[in-house]
Order: structure tokens, then C-alpha cells, then sequence
């Protein structure tokens, strides 16, 4: 099998299935016991958050581990939100984020919040000048996405904090970095975030676990009640086993700069061989992450075929666009107004560290192959 | 190591860690996926699916998947109440509920919600009338659990749909049944549940897993937001490998007759030793679940000094109460007006299918010892 669609989710390293295996069967207590059983479980959540907080440039207590994204963005969204709703009532995002941060803030607007969703140019792109007019003196949160999950666009985040600056607005900034940690450098600080959204399964970790940075000193209220875990700001008998395998995956993070010539490498020889088929077209702008690569295939077939022929003919796994939106049309390539025609017939390419050229090889091969034998009308 | 701390959490059986270990290396794929690696893992979640609505005998449909029971427990309360907030006000639960039902119902009371809590009776037990008696037309929820995570009482959970009948109220009937699933019958359409609430770390399965019981036809108001994934009641990536391996726990539960028969013994067998010790009182009533003994220990020691001196100097894992308290003085007792004195120096122990009675000989002892060495004032 081709694994080609990392954006999706990670095959787990095997260093971290082992130490999820562990945390199962020997260090199984919960890490709220005051026995050995607990205590020992205990100490490998500490561990992962310091591992964690050591990858942010963060405190530990500014890491709330959840079951994962679209939990820390609930979280981060209606947390701030709603603890601020008395110092203003618009929210500032963009057309572009992920469904948990979409869905999250057209919740908000039903309760009466005001969203401003900015809309991105035909690359996927926001520029920093719309930020800066969006953000207004009545402004108490703005959510971004670092990388966008389907074309790659890399967002100005750092346009937020200066933006709320000069507003003068009581605003909180939320960052979700899903697709960006373990790819390039995510430091909340120097970001400008009050609140920051990360995830395992991305960086070969497992799937149910993520985090929340949030600042210290920042006040946001919490989405779920119960016990005193995570200061209370996520309660519940906490997943140790993916805790820690969450921290042993941000352990195998490799040497960013490394990492990246060698995907920077990939993605260069997959443009240059995938734009060499007639017909095909780049979705993913100049400036996108190296990481994902979201092109028109000529051919009949819509995305969502061509995914599962490509698996099924090839063993070649790709995707149609965000897994969590299960085969919708596309609200990313429809916010960057391309047409019908190419929405339909678009796919994503996403990488990581284990993939090879002669992967891109053969995928090269396979979209020729279609767009010859199932050509586009 | 001797473990009688299970209704903290329980170890984890091979065959859940191997399934578990399996999904994360092999089967690694996004359930929502389309491709190969996405339909081989949404096959095991639509399996353990399976295979827990054979547990409950419910159907697939009714089953969302959820990060634990706390999550379900919020999801349900607030669920519930905030999508019949127009038909009524008053919420009915009790006060020897866990956490996460006790502090939703808070946060829903500070919303503006009528709470009413029943209190227990000395034995941790509520009474059918009490219930019939709380219900009035007002009332939009009955949350209740099954058995109680720190006494073991069987609380009276059909009394619920029967009271909202009489009363002719449109409350729906919330059960959690975090510490009941797996040890006695839990069937939601027997019961009279709407929602109910199951995990899986109790049941020999992993933590950052639970599930919600949504009887067909019965609305409530998702509390995460995002993708599609569970219905869009509880959106986010599926913990795939969690769900796979909660489906494997609940296929490893034994005959419930059989298994309770043994248990049985076992407790019987550890009251007899226990009681044998002068001054161990019980706390938990004669109908509590087999599977919990509360006691008073005659030491000067707070509960949780015994519990960290029975785990280093005995290896013996016990508890002082619910794990998500975290050393807090217990409201379950303090519900069943129990003196501060009893209060303070009781522990929990809690049984599986997997403790001998070899292990209740050297609690006993342990128990003995620490009476005498470190005597009651």
C-alpha cells in the first residue's frame, strides 16, 4: 500500500504502538490513584506533557490534553467565547478552517455572536491587511488555522495579535495547528496565541488524543464537567495509554529542517512529474506547505471515485479532501471560487516523512493512467 | 501487585491490546476515509459497534461513541436539558451521582434550571417512591446511575420511566451505567433509558473510550461540533483503535451469571474476613453491588495515607473513593450522613473476574496490621 494521505491521519510509529501497549496492560492505573498503579501512570502523563510543553517553547500547565482537535478547538472557540461574551461579541475566522472550527463559530452566530469569516484568494491565501480590517475594538476572538488541511495555504497567523494591538480589542487568539505541528516550528509565544490547538494522529500518533495550549493567565470556560483533571478544564479519567503515546510520537519528531528539505525534495519532484499530465492543474498555491498537494485530475470520474480507484487499482491511498467532511463538495475550493468542474475532479496529496519518490512514481503513473483510459469531458 | 481498584479502572486484557496494537500499526486508517486503509478501520468501529449494541440489545444506530463516560454523561445531561429546555425546567438526579452528572446538573442550575437531588438513606440507597415523588410535569430529565462507584447501591433506575408516566412529563431518562455495564444486565429498552451511559476502562477495555446509548427517535443537542463522524452528535476523528478495542472487551464479557457467581463468593468471603477485624465497619449496604465493599478502617490514617501506605508497603492498589475526586472528602458518604470520622478513614475495594481470594487473605492482613500498628483515636 501507497500511503499518500497523511493529512488524513498517520500510520503510528512503532516506538509509540509500544509504549500505548505498555500503558495498557502494565502501567494501567488511572493516573488520578494514589497506588503504585496510578502513580506510575501518572508519572507517564507528566512526561508527555512536559515532552509536549518542551516542543511548544511552553509551561506544562499550559497543556489540556483532549480527545483530540475538534475537541481542543470546541474548546477553544466556545471557551473564549463565552468567557468574554460581556467584552464584545464579534468573532473573526476565516472561510477556510476546519469543519470543528466552522461548525463551532455558526454555533456562536445562532447564540448571537457576530462572525466575520474572511475569504481567501484563488491560492488559499489570507492576507495580512484582512485581518487587520476585520479585527475591530468589539473583537474577542480570532481563529485561525496555520496550515489549511486541503490546499496547504499557509495563513499570516501572526497577523492576529498585531491586528487586536491596534484595535485596542479585548480579543484572544486561537491557532489551530493541526496541520502544522511536527511540519514547521509552532511556538505560541511567538505566534501571538492565547490558545492553540494540536494533535497526535497527524505526527504518527494515535487517533483520540490532542491538546490545548493555553496561556497562562488567560481565562477561558470549560466545555465539559466533571473531576478535577486537567484543571478542571477537561474532566475525565484521562487517556493515559495515548497520552503517552501522544508525548512518545512528539519525541520522534524529527529534526524539523531536515524533515522539511527532504519533503521540500518530494513535493518539487511530485509538481514536477504530476504537472508534466496533460490536463493536470494545481489546486495548492506557490507558497503552500510542501506537505500537501491538492490538483485537478482530467477525468470523468468525481474525487471521491477516483480515491477509491486509486485504492482499489493501485493500492494507492489519497483523499477527496478532508476526511471529516465524508465526501461533501469541498468549502475550501469553494471558498477560493475555483469552478464546479474543478472542485469535482480535485484530490489531495499529503505527505510525511516515510514516503518516497518511487511512491510519487507510481502515482504519477496512476493519474496518467486515468486521465487517459477515463478522460474528462 | 494486587489490584482491587476497579472501579477506578481495571488492567487491560491481551486480546484489547492486541486488537488495539493492531489498529494503530495496520488498520491505522481515517474511518471516514474512502480508501483501503480508511474502510479497513471504519469496518472494526461498524464491528465493535456491532457487537455493543448485541451488548445492550439495542440497535447500531443507537450507539455514539464518545471519549469516556464523562463525556457521555455531559452529553446526555446537557443534551437532554438544553433540547427540552421550552417543554420544562426541572432536572431530578440524585446526590450520590458521579461527577460528571453532578457538576453538569450545576452548571445547568446556574443556567437557570430547577436541580432537585435526592439524598440516599445510610446505605448509599435511593427509594422507587422518592423518585415517583420528585417527577412532576415539570420535569424534562431523570439522571440517574445504575450502581453507585463508591458504595456499590443498586439505585432503583426503572422507578424513572415510571414516575415521568404518572406524571405525564416530558423528561427523558438518563442512566449512567458507567459501573453496572459488565457486571449485571444493562439493557436500555428494559430499563426505560433514553440515554445511557457505558466505558470501557471498566471493562477490561482502554481509557479515552465510552459510549452514549440514544434511544431511537429521542433528540438532543450535540455539545461538540465539527465533521460528520457519529452522527454529528460527536464529532471529531473516531479513536478507531479505542473503539475496536472497546468492541473486543465487550465480545471477552464472560456470562454474567457465572461471573457474578464468583464474585459473589468473593465478596462474601472478604466480608467475612474483613468484619472478622475489631472495629471495620461496612459502609456499603446489604444489597450493593457485589463487585464494591466500602469499609471503615480503625486507623489513625486518613484514606488516602492507607492507600499509599497499603500500595508501598503491601502492594495492595485500594482506593479512597471516586479516582476523579482526587482526594476530596467523598459526597457519597457525606450524602448517606456518615460521621466526618467515617468519613475520613474509609476506603473502597472493587473487584474484577480477575482477584482471588488469595488476594482478599492478604488485604485482610494488611487491614489487620495497619489497625493494629496504627490504631484508631
Amino acid at each position: 500500500m501507497i500511503y499518500l494521505d497523511n493529512s488524513a491521519t498517520t500510520p503510528v510509529e512503532r516506538e509509540v504502538a509500544d509504549k500505548i501497549y505498555d500503558m495498557l496492560t502494565v502501567k494501567f492505573g488511572n493516573p488520578s490513584s494514589f497506588h503504585k498503579a496510578g502513580l506510575d501512570s501518572n508519572a507517564e502523563v507528566r512526561s508527555a506533557r512536559s515532552r509536549l510543553a518542551g516542543a511548544l517553547s511552553c509551561e506544562e500547565e499550559e497543556i489540556i490534553f483532549t480527545s483530540g482537535g475538534t475537541e481542543a478547538n470546541n474548546l477553544a472557540v466556545f471557551g473564549a467565547a463565552i468567557a468574554n461574551r460581556r467584552r464584545g461579541k464579534r468573532i473573526v475566522t476565516t472561510e477556510i478552517e476546519h469543519e470543528s472550527v466552522l461548525e463551532a463559530v455558526n454555533e456562536l452566530e445562532k447564540q448571537g455572536f457576530e462572525v466575520i469569516r474572511l475569504s481567501p484568494d484563488s491560492d488559499g491565501n489570507i492576507s495580512p491587511e484582512a485581518i487587520e480590517n476585520a479585527v475591530n475594538s468589539e473583537t474577542i476572538l480570532v481563529s485561525m488555522m496555520y496550515i489549511n488541511n486541503e490546499v496547504g495555504s499557509v495563513l499570516p497567523v501572526e497577523a492576529a495579535a498585531r491586528a487586536i494591538k491596534k484595535a485596542g480589542a479585548p480579543a484572544l487568539v486561537h491557532i489551530d495547528c493541526v496541520q502544522a505541528f511536527g511540519k514547521i516550528p509552532v511556538k505560541p509565544k511567538k505566534l501571538g496565541a492565547d490558545l492553540l490547538t494540536v494533535t497526535a494522529h497527524k505526527i504518527h500518533g494515535p487517533k483520540g488524543v490532542g491538546a490545548l495550549y493555553i496561556k497562562k493567565g488567560v481565562r477561558i470556560v470549560p466545555r465539559q464537567f466533571g473531576g478535577a483533571q486537567e484543571r478542571k478544564l477537561r474532566p475525565g479519567t484521562e487517556a493515559s495509554p495515548l497520552i503517552a503515546g501522544f508525548g512518545k510520537a512528539v519525541e520522534l519528531i524529527p529534526d524539523l529542517k531536515i524533515q522539511q528539505e527532504k519533503i521540500r525534495e518530494l513535493n518539487l519532484y511530485a509538481k514536477e512529474r504530476l504537472t508534466a499530465i496533460e490536463g493536470v492543474k494545481l489546486n495548492s498555491g506557490e507558497n503552500a506547505s510542501d506537505y500537501i498537494i491538492n490538483l485537478y485530475i482530467p477525468t470523468f470520474m468525481t474525487s471521491q471515485t477516483v480515491v477509491q480507484h486509486f485504492s482499489s487499482r493501485y493500492g494507492i491511498c489519497i483523499s477527496s479532501g478532508s476526511a471529516c467532511a465524508k465526501g461533501k463538495k469541498s468549502h475550501v475550493l469553494t471558498a477560493m471560487r475555483l469552478s464546479d468542474k474543478i472542485i469535482e475532479h480535485s484530490v489531495r496529496i499529503s505527505f510525511s516523512r516515510f514516503n518516497t519518490k518511487e511512491e510519487i512514481d507510481a502515482l504519477a503513473e496512476a493519474i496518467k493512467e486515468t486521465a487517459e483510459n477515463y478522460p474528462g469531458r
